[in-house]
């Protein structure tokens, strides 16, 4: 027991939070070690199965996130850029691994991370799940390989709260199509198409964002020429595997040097 | 031989108006007495097998449009909005059906149409096929069923000459929704959703425009809830099923009262 | 709180019967009176919330299904045929609405319900999801509007746990094609297509069985004509449906006459 | 003109030989010099472009391979087994690339082409387009990067005439996932569920086969875990591809070493 690597959730008590906490209450690789809310949140103080309206696990919420990381061995965090931004701090004074799976943060926060990332191992990735990362890869490589006779086209689909479009995943896998071809997605981007467009310029890339029910986040990409299609395609039905992503990511970073990774480095892609 | 209807093919030269002249010479149910093509094309005075590059079969392109409509039964017409009001006119001389197919037809110039239509039979819709057609029917009646629980969404792709977004069908499904629903699709209608669009406002229908390669034409309603979705999907994979439905509309016509109809009722739909 | 109709539901260890309990306990329409387990389950005699491992709600698991119907104005069945008959008899005896979700009964044990729907109401389905129940309406109109120049194909996906192929909603959906279609699905069904088959059968309706992961339900109808295609697709993602469905069908029950209804009956269709 | 390969098709005058033909009318990388079928057949000795019903071309139908093989630089031939092994020999013998895209040769008719490998350029392939070639690759990958959690199913989609099933890119895509795997496809495949089947077996590989309409060609590689799947997919929606693929081949063979290629070679995958 002693030996599986300790683990604390921040931002607890959020959606994605409670997935991370039941991910690793169920692991057998890894233990539950602290839950970190901010001060004066309702669960600050309490055993954290308790608050979640199950029975005691013996871990209680803390706002004290330095106390708890420093009893840990990873944080996994996926709250919001400045909070992430604190933790980074905090984690790399602990030494412990900061699994990042935070969206949203700017160029000029992402430098930010760069002290922290000389003294601790930071993996941060706009996705975490296994599909999504190997279809950036496949899709840099198709791009690579097909001409501009094929179309390309990035289409996704997410649930009615999502306020942005396309979604962060569609634009990754928008930047790995315009890399496998050589160009700057910026130049080519061609989203949001409405009204008298003209015919399709050709080698742009194209974006649709469709928005319904509980769609936890479905992508495609198009490859369409004269004749024939590739569609390579990933659907996520249950947010666990972002949540056993991140868990794999932060017992991958055990052991590793300082330094910034993402999920293709945890892949091994 | 004699019993089956003439039929006139306008604007014989394009690639609608060829298949179109491929699938009358074709079938055994109706005889091509003419093709109109305008003054000045190199086509006209040519047999117009020998034109398409084949074998000749008897008939020749004309740009005397009431001369060939005389002689017709029938005229299908799949052309350009101001084109279609002068060919409603002489059909309607004539006493000929005339099919139209041409999209793009203002609010006034679908107006223009009334008096040819008291004196002939005028069949318009803006896709000819059996599936689109009962497509629209079953979409108004589902999007009648389900409460605004179910998001609707419209998503078509297209072949990349296409100039407008959403397409022609796609609009034409949103309004079957809307119908269905009791509400007007100017007011709940989404469409080329980019950047912080904020949350999917409830009751909204939203359109998604895909392009690439050399797509024919596919739609799909989605209806999506809480857990569950229904898709209703249309695909056309070869023009030739526009053109069957528009000679179809030509052999129905035959003897019905003068006046406006659409696909819906020469299915029966 | 007396007003609302007090629940029964059996089988309450498993999948199915957490996630009945859930949305029992869940809405604001309904009370949760009673589970049921066999006589030496480990369940009976603990409180159900605190069995399923969260906090107690007051509702103890019980052996003695006639008692606990006897409070109840409804039971939610999803166990297995023998049970299910038994518990028929119990509510019927209770007067108590019982909603069937069990499946694989055979016709025999479907006869042998006759007795307990002379006293009570009993609503019985292959699959409780309103969507999949419009499917099946819709199904059985296309069928009917198009010709067998439109060949039928049923293809359903399911997580890799399930033992049958086709799925039972497959299978209802072959049927409302071949009642939409005037012929009886035993005659023209062709499933587990494999080797030389020979070219497919005009008029015949196939079905296709893919089996993998967690998918949780995936049904798609296609009509597959030259140059078009229709698909009618149904998607379940969270078993959640089935149990809303099932509430709704209890809720639906009261007050009506006794006799066997299906889902159509509860949702209007 | 004298610079561009000249191209013989055997066969001419079937579905795909029409469309051979066309493609190499069409080209300007290649030229027309013969067209083969067999001795009695109504074609020999007429125009080609004129036996099609379209103008002449220059080029006669013979039933004479040698001497028409002895005038190119390539044969490209869809026939089949036996026919395309005696093709093999004369190919040889004129020293001309013999492109086969011929289906349903078994093991030892495929070593019979050996001999005449030994003199010329032979490119075979089960399936000559460019995405489906790739996808092939892309399967192999995938299939090695993910373990045993994710199920690999294979499903086709194609016209009511087709005989078989699955249909040999199924089967070639299920290899390249077994190959990926390091399992051998016979011992893991799992085609034609229908029945009580029992649970999916982990680290099978499963087949479905659609049949409808006029489907040219629909192939998925579904890789299903628990909360996320990708797809792979390839859509044929002209069977022109497939000539164009066969074109490439046989230009792309002119001056390479005598010996048996696929179209991974052609294609430098």
């Amino acid at each position: 027991m002693t030996d599986k690597p300790g683990i604390v959730i921040t931002g607890g008590s959020g959606r994605m939070g409670q997935m991370l906490i039941r991910t690793v209450l169920d692991s057998d690789r890894a233990r539950l070690v602290g839950v970190v809310e901010r001060a004066g949140h309702s669960w600050v103080g309490q055993d954290v199965g308790v608050a979640m309206g199950g029975a005691a696990v013996g871990v209680s919420v803390t706002d004290d996130a330095l106390e708890a990381f420093s009893r840990a061995q990873a944080v996994i965090d996926f709250t919001a850029p400045e909070a992430t931004l604190e933790f980074a701090a905090l984690a790399a004074q602990a030494r412990a691994v900061h699994v990042i799976g935070t969206t949203g943060m700017s160029e000029a926060q992402i430098a930010r991370l760069e002290p922290a990332a000389r003294h601790a191992v930071i993996v941060r990735a706009g996705n975490m799940s296994l599909g999504v990362n190997l279809l950036v890869q496949l899709t840099k490589k198709v791009a690579a390989a097909l001409d501009e006779d094929f179309d390309i086209e990035v289409i996704e689909a997410h649930h009615h709260h999502k306020v942005d479009a396309p979604s962060g995943t569609a634009l990754m896998l928008g930047e790995a199509a315009a890399e496998g071809r050589g160009v700057t997605l910026a130049d080519v981007s061609d989203s949001g198409r409405d009204g008298i467009t003209g015919a399709r310029k050709r080698g742009d890339i194209g974006f649709s964002a469709i928005r319904g029910g509980d769609i936890v986040g479905e992508h495609d990409v198009l490859f369409a020429a004269a004749g024939e299609r590739i569609v390579l395609r990933h659907m996520a039905t249950d947010r666990a595997i972002f949540a056993r992503g991140a868990l794999k990511a932060a017992l991958w970073g055990q052991g590793k040097d300082p330094g910034q990774y993402d999920m293709l480095d945890v892949l091994g892609l």
